[in-house]
Order: C-alpha cells, then structure tokens, then sequence
C-alpha cells in the first residue's frame, strides 16, 4: 500500500538490500519486524516491494524516532541476521521528506 | 541493482505507484523515461522494484535538477499518460539525503 503520510516535514528511511539465497526464516523476521515498527513511537508508515532489488522505505517524525527503531533490541538482533545470512549488499539512507504531492483517480 | 550515489548530502525523489489494469505501452515508456533520466544533469542513480505497490527512487544532486528532470517535454507527456491510463493512486516525495551507509558481503 501507498503510505498516509502527514503534512511535510517528515523522514524516509530507504533501505535497498539484494538477498543472498538463504531463508532461515527471513520472511517471517521481515513480518515481526514491520509489526513491531507500527509499535514505535513516531512511526508514520511503510513501503515496500522485491523484484531484483528490494526497496524498503518507512516514514517517521524525527530522526529521534529513526535512532529509536534503530537501536531496538529485537530489531538489531534481526539487523545482525540481515548482515550475516540474508543479505548480500544493502544500502540505508535517512532522508528528510521536504514536499510531496499525488494523485487519486 | 542498488544505486552507486555520491557522499551525502542529496536528493531523493521516492514515486509510489498502484497501477491500472491498463497496459498501453506502459513497460516501453517506463523503460524510455529511465533512459531519458540518466542523461539529465545531476542524475545519481535510479532504484526500481514492483509488488501490490510499485517503488522507484531516483537520486539527484540538487532540487533545480528534479525541477529540470519533471519539467522534460518528453516527461511531462509520459506524466500525463499515468495519470490518464496507467496509475490509480501515487504519491512523489521529495527528500534531501542526509545521511547513507551500507554493508557489502
């Protein structure tokens, strides 16, 4: 889904990962972990989507909320995972959303 | 692939999409619009992925080149057509790039 975001500014956090062959229960890590992110404070909403590359990209209040989610104890226990089985190259960018626009047929 | 970008800061514009069932040359423009991109001024890099919801990320080096990139004739016709034919809902979100890191195998 399309996230409802608020009024401008808010923060994006793009994550870009490409996966290594490896399941090991990734799928269901994947799932707790965006339960668990609607759970934090200042949480706005998620997108995301795999073909060749994935594209992860959540939405949040402050960059206080982001170094929260961060450093939440389940979430770098899924991090260390990310890093030793699951992926094999993935870049994360904090962005500041300074406008948006859209569009609803 | 994941996007090869400069040292932070830059810009990142991020295009949701859901799509029509339509099809009417959809993948073609798509295709032509990516390759147009990467010939403007202050292009970074493209990141693309499709699932229920479809995400591209472009990467530019300042706001006058996404103002250059969305104002492109060719562009401005291929904005038309989405939302004529090809699009039900988006959302464009434009974002500075504050800070980025990653992790290679």
């Amino acid at each position: 889904m399309i996230a409802e975001t608020p009024p401008t500014p808010y923060y994006a956090v793009i994550f870009t990962s490409l996966r290594t062959p490896n399941d090991n229960g990734y799928n269901d890590t994947a799932s707790k972990m965006e339960d668990l992110a609607k759970t934090m404070d200042g949480y706005l909403g998620i997108e995301s989507a795999r073909e060749d590359v994935g594209i992860t990209v959540s939405y949040w209040s402050s960059l206080e909320c982001i170094r929260a989610w961060k450093q939440k104890s389940e979430h770098l226990e899924a991090q260390q995972k990310g890093r030793f089985e699951w992926y094999s190259k993935y870049k994360v960018r904090i962005c500041k959303v300074e406008r948006d626009y859209g569009f609803t047929l």
